[in-house]
């Protein structure tokens, strides 16, 4: 099956028939739908699946790696969206890997080494509110009793939604602890979310680095009231100081020439006619150093305490996660650009992945992006010209070629 | 049974644990217990329980009132609440009526003509998103077809919500259009939700007018993206739109002396790492004129699309409710006063009622409320003391007697 047919009998599946865009949270039907046409693709393929206890999952080309010194080549990405999210942010790195696969076979290539896709699960957080929970699973990051107790919007454990997809009782064929030293490499194509490669007229492009970014919680606490009788110097209107500390964040962000979003929000009790008691927003924050990232955020939360004073309200930040900027190895990326003949250019991306989670956990990583006509992402306008495609497809297997002979 | 012990019967019943605040719905599980408490206590007092098909009740103390010149004086108010609300707001001046009927009988008083106790459904718009529906039903304000397809927020009809009570196979005995004209009049009592009697130092007080109120919906619209990779100045971020409007609301109210409150709020698609693509939130507006009024939504709706330019999003204003003001006619409350030897004070209120869609509809109409002592309402915290609320079942027992004379 061709990288256009796959293309196609993945794109209905958990699509919104109002917005077009993609529902696709872990462990609902859909990216279920999604994992196990995964399965059915690398099965047919010949390749040997192993999944772990949360889903993650490995197809592998070649003998699973079976000692440290293996030095397998991974490759994959993730099937999650956000909410209403694009067709693309995940599931292009897996269905490339697939498509450049049947492309090195075709050529007669015979890898050294075992090439392996991966799919990990809640890249986006979108569910249980922890970006690249799968792949943090995988290295460690976080450990497994952290990750069950975790729920998600209805109260539904992680455990529980692993459990309710039937994973519990499948033996964990894949021990991440016993083969993370004998991954030699890891490479994710995947999308572009901005518009660096318009801008240098390239389709493919090779990543530098992950800027740091985090997601902190901000809890403002008033007092309910009547929103008819009560005199508008008597309220405690968490609302008022939500408002204002989400029009500071954009300010400090341009400031910065950062990133600063308040996309979630939580009001209690939400009724037209009360004043709110509580509102509970997550701030999603980027920059090109730490330094510069917690300057930000400190200066947002600061504004806030002030307004929440003028207010007679509470607000109290929590960061909910925090990762570092993620540099990815100059030889590695060097080696690849080589395998392009030179014409990809190196760029940075803005963009949380789980390469920066295998990075920091010391796999030497790389990723290539796949050029996104509008910048847009995240978003059901979320798109990648075919021809493109097609071309993050022979990139990454010429990089593969190149990593596993 | 008394009033204490009727209250503390129905204190349980829609209580939240956790807050200690009310979700009595109107047609939840917890609001039918509430109504069919109350048709429960009217029965045994021999009281005649007739119900509309909108679940709207009255238990009548006498003949149900026959012809036009009856004059049946009507009393009563409502047992839903907001979400999360108090305790009192609504059943204060059911529960107060039956005691009212119980002290009257005590006293050996005998109604020259017929006295209802009635109960109308949906007076917070909490499910339905129209206040006073129950009201606005019976008075013709709005017809069963229009009410019929209002939906709650998870896409329920308020049709079907009647019919899973239960109510659309219950004969319809209670016939408004019919006895609309048979009312003599309507006096509700309800806790107050302001702190005017407390600065007056006064138990009850008499209510003269309700201020012009209104909902309005803003929906405020935008371009989903990524949070991490669009630039600031790329972004068409609708909550920036709606934070300046909510800033803007407050300071309007300031200025005009009025009240502007957004409470309620709905964001798509609501994930942390995705600028928003829509932010939907109602404006709960209310001044002393229809024309201050107006002219306040009108300002805060043009700064919105002010901003909205400037963010690259639109904002689109519909008015969902608005209701004029209502006098309350002079005469009763002055006899209402006199029934109080002079003692009872007269005053606004800025809360909307049933009494103000009954008043609208023609039916003389006045109301007693009962001294809240920290003014706060529609909110856990909501609260009255028992010696004023006995004051309130005398105060209501001596209009009653005095109107039904």
């Amino acid at each position: 099956m061709s990288f256009e047919e796959m293309w196609r009998d993945l794109a209905p599946v958990g699509r919104s028939a109002q917005s077009g865009g993609y529902f696709r949270q872990p462990f609902t039907a859909a990216e279920r739908e999604c994992h196990a046409w995964f399965v059915e693709q690398a099965t047919s393929r010949g390749l040997d699946v192993q999944t772990d206890r949360a889903g993650n999952t490995v197809a592998w080309w070649g003998t699973p790696p079976t000692h440290a010194g293996t030095g397998a080549v991974l490759t994959g990405s993730h099937l999650d969206s956000v909410l209403d999210g694009g067709g693309y942010d995940g599931p292009l790195g897996v269905v490339s890997a697939l498509a450049a696969v049947d492309a090195l076979r075709e050529r007669g290539f015979s890898p050294g080494r075992p090439i392996g896709v991966g799919v990990f699960v809640e890249e986006e957080g979108s569910r249980f509110g922890l970006a690249c929970l799968g792949s943090r699973l995988a290295t460690g990051a976080i450990g497994w009793e952290q990750a069950a107790a975790l729920c998600d919007p209805d109260g539904v454990r992680f455990d529980e939604a692993v459990a309710g997809a039937g994973l519990a009782s499948v033996p964990a064929g894949l021990r991440w602890d016993a083969i993370l030293d004998r991954i030699g490499c890891f490479v994710e194509l995947h999308v572009e979310q901005g518009r660096d490669l318009v801008d240098r007229d390239a389709a493919i492009g090779v990543a530098s680095r992950i800027w740091p970014h985090g997601r902190y919680r901000f809890d403002f606490a008033g007092e309910a009231n009547h929103a008819g009788t009560t005199r508008m110097e008597d309220r405690h209107d968490p609302m008022l100081t939500y408002a204002m500390t989400a029009l500071a964040a954009n300010k400090q962000a341009r400031l910065a020439g950062a990133r600063a979003t308040f996309g979630r929000i939580e009001v209690g009790p939400n009724g037209t006619n009360a004043v709110p008691s509580s509102v509970r927003a997550w701030l999603d924050a980027r920059a090109d150093s730490t330094e510069r990232l917690d300057a930000m955020v400190d200066t947002v939360g600061r504004m806030a305490s002030e307004r929440a004073r003028r207010d007679g309200t509470t607000v109290a930040v929590t960061a909910e996660s925090v990762s570092g900027a993620v540099e990815f190895p100059s030889d590695l990326a060097g080696s690849i650009v080589e395998a392009g003949g030179g014409r990809w250019p190196v760029i940075p991306t803005m963009a949380g992945h789980d390469a920066g989670i295998l990075a920091a956990a010391g796999v030497p990583t790389a990723m290539l992006f796949v050029r996104n006509p509008t910048g847009v992402s995240h978003s059901p306008a979320e798109h990648a010209e075919m021809a493109d495609c097609l071309a993050g497809v022979e990139a990454l297997a010429r990089t593969l070629e190149r990593l596993a002979s």
